[in-house]
């Protein structure tokens, strides 16, 4: 089944928001199992519109078309493939009165009248209610062509819902089989040397499939399979599930799409019961900040430090005057006192912390930019790496949160047998 | 003159990527004065993408293709633009002693054949230097019928700066006259009441223009002139952002395209010889990383807090236990004795302090998600400002962040009188 993308919008085509909502429908229409060729940006302009959507009905069995679905003038994505599909629009009485209802909840005493254009429908087509805005989904079938357009609102907060909810599903109920997947995300192990270590695997795959992405400091596989049913798929998934796990063992933190690496760590904490503590020189308040991010994280972690002056560091942690004047802020021996340091002073099962050049200016010739020291303790033990990043000061910073992290997860596992997967 | 965009790349076509690029080069052509009308997504797949090229070059004057510039047989932008022009590739003697000089300095022992694949020029050619990558750009034009592709390498790394070097000039000589344009950026005013105090000269604007963008917690206006030459544009634009002075005064904080609003603070803590800490709760070290994210924060900051649990908020802030049993944590008393102490114990001239719900959980009916308050302390006196966000963890956690830097920066400039423009 080929898929086709048109985003709707003159403040994409302008370039004033990214298109995100293309990468979304791509990859979740992709992991359908879906075949797609082509993605199209339009402006709100009826004639290139209408143009777009005919080329994309010519060439592909489903369009997908987002944006353009409001209450202005300026909204004609439906009334556009109305025309194309030859179909009237029609007042639906049903979104009418959920417009109302939405209106009523946020206390707006009148509703103007061109919000109801957003209620009107073409004849015949599949209304999908909107949980997050008043512009409902609508899919529009010409079975005897075996053509099919689902308009779906632009704003990334009311799409996505309706399209985990109601349009995926529809798409997969048109295919023979459905399309599952796990995310097998690992940490500590580089991009090449990982696709490396499975690309037996990759050359074999057939149904499961197994395909790498890389993200900030971390590969992740996609494990896919096509089957009738969930369970079906998951059957097909486990050998090369285990597989990943006897290659890979503790480097994969997660099979699940949603769980994030810090998640994974502060769970792990929570799990052994343990907290944590940060003291952070030059990604200040990075690496707190992306641990605080996971909800609930208050059950593990009480107190941070940042601390970029030197007497900071003496002050706030302990690190002695004499290791700074030696060795410097930014030395193997600052980053063990520091994390040291720091899980004395809040009191914390483990600590870590990190000391770096993130640049642009800073750097020596024996201590270039990127040299980055990370320090873990854990129990009163205190480990310490040293990594030469070679990005601009926002992705060194960025690494560095990852590479801590990491850091923290390996030698927590090193504590306790791990749980198996 | 009418430019299109074709971004080249199955990467993009299955969402593993987000296409940035086309949103960037939408942005840059948008403000050269060029009118987007199409921005397409193919593959790396021949007869799509010469179908997209003939597509393109039939209704725009200038296709910017990005991608499928690299080394290996998937990489053919340049050979299907070569073969819809009627050119052919001929060695480019220039790109291939770059190629060599770029391996050279990366230290690889030996040039791999289809490395010289990306040294092959359509004849008549435009070549452009990649200063950060392999694979040069090139311009293939058909002056007769006012056609031209513009080829870019595909990583933003490479494009951006070849675009802003290059590619940016070559388009502004095509036109009669250049674009020019300053952004004006406000903090501390939502954007519908800012662009209720401009109304009546963004009905009027015909040149210079006037334009709004919203970003998180703040409002950009964009000033864009059509001058022969850059003087003349400053000139043309000069009325229009004294205007603007005039109606938002300190509100506005840079009319510089690069500046951020953390740089802008930073420079003026420096300016008035002045450092800064922060004492954050649910942002928990957000705050710190954005200003630290200034190259050169160093100057103004030493240490800051990041303390989650009330016992943290006593012991590092001095907060007193009867104002946290009294008043709750997040309560107008302990952020203002949050900033208040963090002053003092970072030795700092200000402090900002930040405590809220960020949500999902801990909400309560008196204390709902998304209430935060933040302290502000600038030479000992301490004000404190209660917000309600609406937003999801990460979105309120931002979004008070935000919040902060402007409460920093307001205060700041009370202290002395404004430097003026």
């Amino acid at each position: 089944m080929v898929v086709e993308l048109i985003s709707v919008g003159t403040e994409i085509l302008l370039g004033n928001i990214v298109n995100t909502n293309a990468a979304y429908l791509a990859e979740k229409c992709a992991l359908l199992g879906c075949s797609l060729y082509h993605q199209t940006v339009v402006g709100d302009n009826e004639e290139r519109l209408e143009a777009a959507v005919r080329q994309a009905m010519e060439r592909s069995d489903v369009v997908i078309l987002t944006g353009g679905l409001g209450p202005t003038k300026d909204d004609m994505t439906k009334e556009v493939v109305a025309k194309v599909f030859k179909r009237e629009l029609r007042m639906d009485e049903h979104s009418k009165t959920r417009i109302q209802e939405f209106f009523d909840k946020i206390g707006s005493k009148k509703v103007t009248e061109n919000n109801w254009k957003q209620a009107l429908a073409p004849e015949g087509a599949i209304v999908i209610d909107n949980l997050n805005g008043t512009a409902p989904g609508l899919i529009i079938e010409d079975k005897e062509q075996g053509k099919r357009a689902i308009l779906i609102p632009g704003p990334p907060g009311e799409m996505k819902p309706m399209f985990e909810r109601d349009i995926a599903p529809y798409l997969n109920r048109l295919q023979p089989e459905g399309i599952y997947s796990h995310m097998v995300k690992l940490c500590g192990i580089g991009e090449s040397q990982a696709e490396t270590m499975v690309s037996d695997l990759m050359d074999a795959q057939t149904n499961p499939t197994l395909a790498p992405y890389a993200k900030t400091g971390e590969v992740h596989f996609r494990v896919t399979a096509k089957a009738e049913n969930e369970a079906a798929a998951e059957e097909l998934m486990r050998p090369m599930i285990e597989k990943l796990y006897r290659r890979f063992g503790n480097a994969i933190y997660t099979i699940s799409e949603e769980e994030t690496l810090e998640a994974s760590i502060v769970a792990l904490l929570k799990e052994r019961k343990m907290t944590v503590t940060t003291a952070e020189s030059c990604t200040g308040g990075l690496l707190a900040g992306r641990l605080m991010n996971v909800a609930g994280a208050s059950d593990v972690y009480r107190e941070g430090y940042i601390t970029y002056a030197d007497a900071s560091k003496e002050k706030l942690l302990g690190v002695r005057h004499e290791t700074l004047t030696k060795h410097g802020a930014v030395s193997e021996e600052t980053a063990s006192e520091m994390a040291f340091g720091a899980a004395k002073e809040a009191g914390a099962d483990a600590a870590l912390s990190v000391t770096g050049i993130a640049g642009p200016g800073g750097g020596t010739e024996d201590k270039p930019v990127g040299l980055v020291y990370i320090g873990c303790a854990v129990d009163g033990r205190v480990k310490v790496r040293r990594f030469q990043l070679t990005g601009n000061r926002e992705k060194n910073r960025n690494y560095a949160v990852v590479r801590a992290l990491t850091f923290l997860r390996e030698e927590l596992l090193l504590e306790k047998a791990p749980q198996g997967q």
